[in-house]
């Protein structure tokens, strides 16, 4: 297996908009939540996401449930695996990296909560600490305007 | 402060009827995940929920999206901080009992994914392990057809 | 590979001796720790450790430190790993399941403190929720005097 | 109360002695461990620990068990928390300061493991990413030769 190091990856146009299919349009919570890509690398991606009505955790006050910010995490995580998968192996043709997502799971996920997330716009961002052969490691991190750090998350993921 | 034993308390129908209304209804995302009560008691309590094409997190499988699995969990351990403050202060009214619910906060939660989500039907429970005068710690479990252990849980809450 | 029920499962003699001899001695911080095996299931172990002045978190309080709770939790998480591993391969040699020991690995781990850890003796269980082929998931739970829960924890685990 | 901002402050010589005394001859365990102060700031602080054949985790091998890498994290933790009250509270007298550390509390937390710690000297660092007013949420990172990241954590403390 030719490995490519991960800071010559250029994505090639198919590969992104393959990523993009999935994460925003397969991954049917994804939609409910809203993420949008922003950015991904090999070793970090970066999504939005905006308010809304039904995504809120506490009538009263208008912040964000605390599961829409763990959600969040989990799928911004897979793909930030997915995309060091797809950097890992870009000797392999576009669709068999884009099914390399089939075989993901998330092992298990910490959120830590820091602040109310109140806003009209968040950003997620995943971070691969780790890239192994059988598990990925990861930090994620929740932001609000004026880049306020509303949460923080870290989570191993199955790969193969 | 008069302190009523766990195991003795009977809750007013109006205690559960705004606990209802507060979980099912005005926390817009239990709406989303479809969370039901089913059960509330002083250090336990019990829901469920149903499959839906909008929780899906893998399209092609039919399973659950782990933010659907989190952010259920996260819910359900908020009402079991809130069964087991109304059964703490059962010599406060109802209405200041309820509104508690106000100042409960996820300080962080854990989820360990153990088994694929697939199925019509999922039971989520929430265990409080100790209710502290600042602190509350929980676990919570995640259950399938067949009383298949789907996931697990610990959380802090922050309570006042 | 032929699989033996669990609860069919005699562990032989050398098979515990060996087991001992790993945990007791061979992993040097265990004996830091002073933990000694009570029982060994293929689902669940149990361990126990004696209070010691260097294990002391809190000059002036005597109680231990978070660290060697935390210690424990991962040691005995470890031992349920290979009493798991030890079950689910009667058919090999003994040496060789043992040797499985070698290729076991902390994924992450989680632990929540409840109480002061404060008393003379303290018991550590391990229960494993899943053993896959790739993933092994625990739950550990430490306790004290009068069967009072002083710490839970969750830890999934490298088996191979 | 008067607040300091954490960039201006300098921490008198005696506080940084009471602060050395508690945290490394005082938390026995931490003697156990070998950790030792480096560097001190409001929102950050820096130990490292060398190699001992008593912290130990894998006979064969010679890295270090889980719980010493756990119970550093632990440790250094809490430190950073001292640190951050140190510093938010630069009114009050320092030996009110320093009994501050009393009443801190590990919360819970988390502990990934990256990659086996081999060598022969360890950095552990803490950084504050919150300090409440109840809560004080931290992430940990331990560190091998070469600058090689061996282990990530996160921690909640309670704080009064």
């Amino acid at each position: 297996m030719k490995k490519t190091s991960p800071s010559t990856v250029v994505y090639e146009p198919e590969f992104m908009a393959g990523l993009k299919l999935i994460f925003e349009e397969n991954i049917c919570f994804n939609r409910v939540l809203g993420l949008r890509i922003d950015r991904v690398a090999p070793t970090e991606v970066s999504c939005h996401m905006t308010m809304h009505p039904d995504l809120i955790g506490h009538y009263g006050h208008q912040r964000l449930h605390g599961g829409v910010i763990a959600s969040c995490m989990d799928g911004v995580a897979g793909l930030a695996v997915m995309a060091a998968l797809g950097a890992k192996h870009m000797d392999e043709p576009i669709a068999k990296r884009l099914q390399r997502f089939d075989r993901l799971g998330t092992i298990d996920m910490r959120v830590d909560y820091l602040r109310q997330a109140i806003g009209e716009r968040f950003e997620v961002r995943a971070q691969v600490l780790r890239l192994g052969s059988r598990v990925a490691n990861l930090q994620m991190s929740f932001w609000g305007p004026g880049e306020e750090l509303i949460a923080t998350g870290a989570a191993a993921f199955i790969v193969s």
